[in-house]
């Protein structure tokens, strides 16, 4: 098939945002998602870009995406954070998860970045075997809170 | 005593760096920070920041430091993402971790920013119990994978 990987365009946000609620309901949070198209078109795009995406786009339909932020470690100064690697089921097992990763991974190196993070969570075993290709750590000893800012 | 809790400055970055280390070397890491002083002056300050720190000055001393970047979710859109909040031993029990958080609370109610996230490692009993009076929720199923960029 002609897969196309190409970085995300205003236009994209619409099934890129389908997307996010595709991967959110695997990941059992489809109820989470509360980002509007427009914000996801806001945040992404010109001088003050929140965030990278890439996309994957087969016969006109967008079929996987990652999206990546700068964040900001103490330890290790600037890291590539990848918020989201998903590709959906119809089109698995063609390498498209990995053509997406390379890009934000390309995108860190010519950045000046050293070091790509993302989480994954502890029963996603195709994705922890997907990531073990690429000499990755894991530190479980860290857990997640949020707090609401009143 | 006179604690003052104000913006970080540049002049402080060596002292940062310090309390840097001195948290990392309670969280078992003291081997794990790479970052030099002038990559938390370059980094910190000036129209494209990527951090944004608060610290608690006693006696002409810095005293403690807290430390956040805007995050990207595609679940909730920008978060204050709270890499570091630290307090030196001999000046806890006074609530300067307290003021140190207000400060990114405050910095996230006027950028907009409905959420403030951290982590903590699952055997920091005072830490988890410091934010219990803050409404946090967990999540302890995502795991923190990181790849070396080459």
């Amino acid at each position: 098939m002609n897969t196309v990987i190409r970085k995300a365009e205003k236009r994209d946000v619409s099934s890129i945002r389908k997307l996010i609620v595709e991967l959110a309901e695997f990941e059992k949070a489809g109820d989470q998602v509360k980002i509007t198209e427009r914000q996801l078109e806001e945040d992404g795009f010109g001088e003050s870009a929140f965030y990278q995406a890439f996309v994957a786009e087969c016969d006109g339909q967008l079929v996987g995406f990652s999206l990546s932020f700068v964040r900001y470690s103490t330890w290790r100064g600037k890291m590539l954070y990848m918020e989201d690697l998903y590709v959906t089921e119809s089109h698995r097992g063609q390498s498209i998860g990995s053509a997406l990763l390379e890009k934000q991974l390309d995108y860190a190196k010519e950045s000046g970045i050293n070091f790509l993070c993302f989480q994954v969570l502890d029963w996603n075993q195709p994705a922890i075997s997907f990531y073990k290709k690429y000499d990755v750590t894991y530190d479980p000893e860290w857990i997640n809170g949020i707090i609401p800012v009143r």
